[in-house]
């Protein structure tokens, strides 16, 4: 299951500490223009050590393409695309190799597997992101060939909402050996009506499992959201009018199905579980043992989150605008 | 895209006014005693006309099985099951042909597909989780040969929490002509650790792909949920003891996998869009015309929506447990 | 595993002696018009007890349409359909309950599940490609609308080619409580070139798939087939001309993509298994036993395969063409 | 549709004359022992330049392993491998930039996307299936824990069956400026009775669609194969005794389920196209030209077809096992 998508599908590999991380991108479209630039500007912006506020492992994320492209096109083959680890300390991690860290997947893995690359993380670390955006990056300018782009944002962190707030209550959980979370709101504008499917294929159901498959994310909304059980169906819907919709409480989709409207997506971060303060934990062997988790992290994960957020919302969009072009000779209209 | 699951999968089919809805079954387990009143049993909990405070429509739904099932045992084959439509008043809804009813789908699936059953909703009606319901039956079925039991319940409409509370917003929406939301919260008990995938498989992903392929849900959160984005790591971060964990802030699932603690899910349920109260929106020639639904409505939909978020969960269940199993020889303790 | 295809997707249910046979069609395009009368005129084609060569099983296989047909056309939505089993004689099979009929799937499903309806051989019987028929007409339907037709014939029987030595073959081995097996051929006129993927995804990989999925089938060849073994590459190589191809060695396909030129596919068949004529087998505890086979069966499949064939040549070619609309826009010339 | 597999999952990429190629293996169990050599000894047998009787291109074909592998064992995480392509000469294939090579997958790639990658064939190249067979060895060193074995030889090559002979047709053959076609078995050893599903999921439909899924097979046999039409039924089923089979027709498979027999398949490959006899094609624009096609080419592919097969049969089979492995509390016996 290391494979998302029906049409626009990715497939990633690649741990933390080992040789590369990577990605493979079936089901791209040929014809459309591409080279590493165009990755690359987006890896850039979720790489490390750019910030006081991001962890200070330095990295250059630099992809190569491996296949795929011809004179700078996509050929309608497989897109492989590496970006090798360079600045690995493992043996900061060697106190880790029996101990479960709280928060973790380290204790779930060692259950899973019974085998664990312990070593930053190995495959759950936030690292594996290099590849969905990578791929995000294709999803990115095939969306943009129709119109359709996506941003994000933050916010707040900590219950904060301004620039400044958020970067002093990041600081202060860094100096304090702590962590914080928040939330993350990402818009996708200039979708068509009609992409996504009724039932299990909803538009909505796909985007909520490939926000919630990114690490650290516990909740994620729609439209109003947690709000509408509050709210009477009178004030929820969304009048029709000439031009379109009056309001857009359903975050432009209804049925499962974009309306054409933007859509609109919040998702709640939890606090980096990876925190200099004492914390009770276990390892291995079964003992209970106290636990400060050294290494590079990030005192927040949420501005780093929203070009990984972006990037999956690209990437069911793609896949949807596909599934829908299949049908398109029938009922879609250019 | 109405097939669910990657090793207990289910396909479902069927519209409000057609002749029946259903399900298949396909890659459940041989040798699991079952016979019709193990799917009947929960099919009549989400079964409408049964309280004033749901739809008035009277169904029976009454299940046949038709295949898979050999001197009342599962044989491994599909097992496809159908629930005749008898109460349906078609002619209720003739004058919602050619009109859309705000918040509902009938814009989109017209935008879609250039064609909709518009009687009863078609396939977008809430009766399409019959078939869901009745295969979540059997998942339960196989989730309590390994001791693992989901159970649903409602924890606010429209802000109140007690049950008296509760039936009375319902009743006073209704009376209003208008419809109210709320939260439910399901729980699994029982999950060993181990179950989900890292990635794109992660159990909280796939439980939230779940959730919000139901209609009406528009949030889906884990454990602590929305609730994270305020929290320091030291206040989220579960510690570990002797037997387990002290908290259970992620609940039950840590890096995607489950921990072998309780599985906490909630959804927010947006209030049933088909009211009474006069509404503006347009019809297929594009003029804005006015709309009161007529027709038999829940006034709220989230009591009808537990046994249905339960079939989910417990769908998303047993398929993590085959997916589970198949590396069993090498990783799982018994 | 009992669904088919990736865009067109058919998942069949059903057993010999159960309530029901059927199909669920899900990805079939909106607005195709279809009723019962479409599916049953082939469902009629590969029908028992209409000539004195086949199984006398009588049985209408009358086919109800349960879902996805809105005013007589298709909505986008599944359509499933199911044909009722009248005619079973289970007591007739009371004696196969714990023997293993040579040649049958009988000791291979008792091997895998530990339980099986041994009634007129379950879920392995012919019977089960009721649903593939059922669904095959759909796609031919969808085929038809963009000049692709599939026909199938007989090319030999026990090695004889014309239909009256054919059929005096099927006789004679009635006759002597024997059966025989043969070669079919299916053939797909007004493909366009571009159908089939690359790699995995070959429509020769695909269609070979299909054939072999049949029950009985234990051959199968693309063009000139086996022949090709004993010839040079100067002999093979289909020359190009002006306006397509000299000649069709390849038989439609090159590099797993369709040509433009017919699509030729030749299956073998064996005999059935099920014959009079005393054979040795073992029983569910072990002992070696005697076995005629009685019950009603015909003396040889290959005339009442090839509906099934047509079917799966066809719901192949349907998911192709699926597939490749997807990148119409970027590449396909109507 | 570069993913083969539905539990032992490979996804390959990569292109003749491109950076390099590649597999993505995800769905490998934990815990098995693993490293570079493993993989390389399979490769090796496939590599080319190592006899006067292949092509002459001189690839070492390293095989580099980037994730999933930690201290020399898999660790349940996607495993990723890539081989650099070192010894191309894409200036030999300026001339065919615009002109289809008959017999090749040229004109189809060109109808398909509008875009060829011509050097060395692009992603139709036979050294597509370095990545497979990269795969295969995984797959291979997973049955082997489970006892079961796969191995293929040449049966034939332009009819003639000795070593000596066929080593004179094949360089007879290139010689002559041409090519010759052959049949190869592939046989497994040591399946247990169970694997493969019925109707879809077939073993005999699997391993039919795997080993068309192989540039330059036109046919393929499961145990009598073709032979069976031409059989009675009483001289094809395969009569039980005490221990087992008396014989084996059917090829180790009945019902689409392994029988515990020896598995036993056979392909027809057709005469390499890339012949230096001139022949007539077209170009791009439609012109018909004489080519003859230069380069360095196998006469004769049967050889090095070999590994391929037996990777393709090897992932099947690790394929069914895990599917079967996920119903093993219910139903396998150790």
């Amino acid at each position: 299951m290391n494979t998302f998508g029906r049409n626009f599908r990715i497939t990633t590999f690649g741990e933390s500490h080992g040789r590369a991380l990577g990605v493979v991108v079936d089901g791209c479209p040929p014809n459309i223009p591409l080279d590493d630039h165009d990755i690359q500007a987006l890896l850039d912006r979720r790489r490390p050590g750019t910030s006081p506020l991001s962890s200070q492992r330095k990295e250059a994320d630099q992809v190569e393409i491996l296949s795929g492209i011809f004179e700078r096109k996509t050929t309608g083959t497989p897109i492989a695309m590496i970006v090798r680890n360079t600045d690995t300390r493992s043996k900061d991690y060697e106190a880790l190799r029996e101990v479960f860290r709280p928060g973790h997947a380290d204790f779930t893995f060692h259950e899973k597997y019974g085998i664990r690359d312990h070593r930053g993380g190995g495959r759950s670390s936030g690292r594996e992101t290099v590849g969905r955006v990578a791929a995000g990056a294709i999803a990115m300018k095939l969306l943009a060939t129709h119109g359709i782009s996506v941003k994000g944002q933050i916010l707040s962190v900590h219950g904060r909402t301004s620039k400044k707030a958020i970067d002093a209550e990041i600081l202060a959980a860094k100096n304090n050996g702590d962590s914080v979370g928040g939330i993350a709101e990402i818009v996708a504008k200039g979708c068509p009506a009609g992409l996504g499917d009724p039932v299990f294929g909803k538009l909505d159901a796909m985007i909520a499992g490939a926000m919630m498959g990114i690490g650290a994310v516990k909740g994620v909304e729609i439209g109003d959201g947690f709000a509408v059980a509050g709210k009477y169906g009178s004030e929820n819907n969304d009048a029709m009018t000439k031009k379109g919709f009056a309001t857009n409480h359903a975050g432009g989709i209804l049925g499962g199905i974009s309306t054409g409207q933007e859509i609109v997506v919040r998702i709640a971060v939890k606090p980096t579980p990876s925190i200099e303060k004492t914390q009770q934990t276990r390892d291995t062997s079964g003992n209970v043992v106290d636990i400060s988790v050294g290494g590079r992290h990030d005192p927040c994960i949420v501005p780093r989150i929203i070009p990984v957020a972006e990037a999956m919302l690209a990437l069911v969009l793609a896949d949807c605008w596909l599934e829908q072009a299949k049908y398109g000779q029938q009922t879609m209209k250019t």
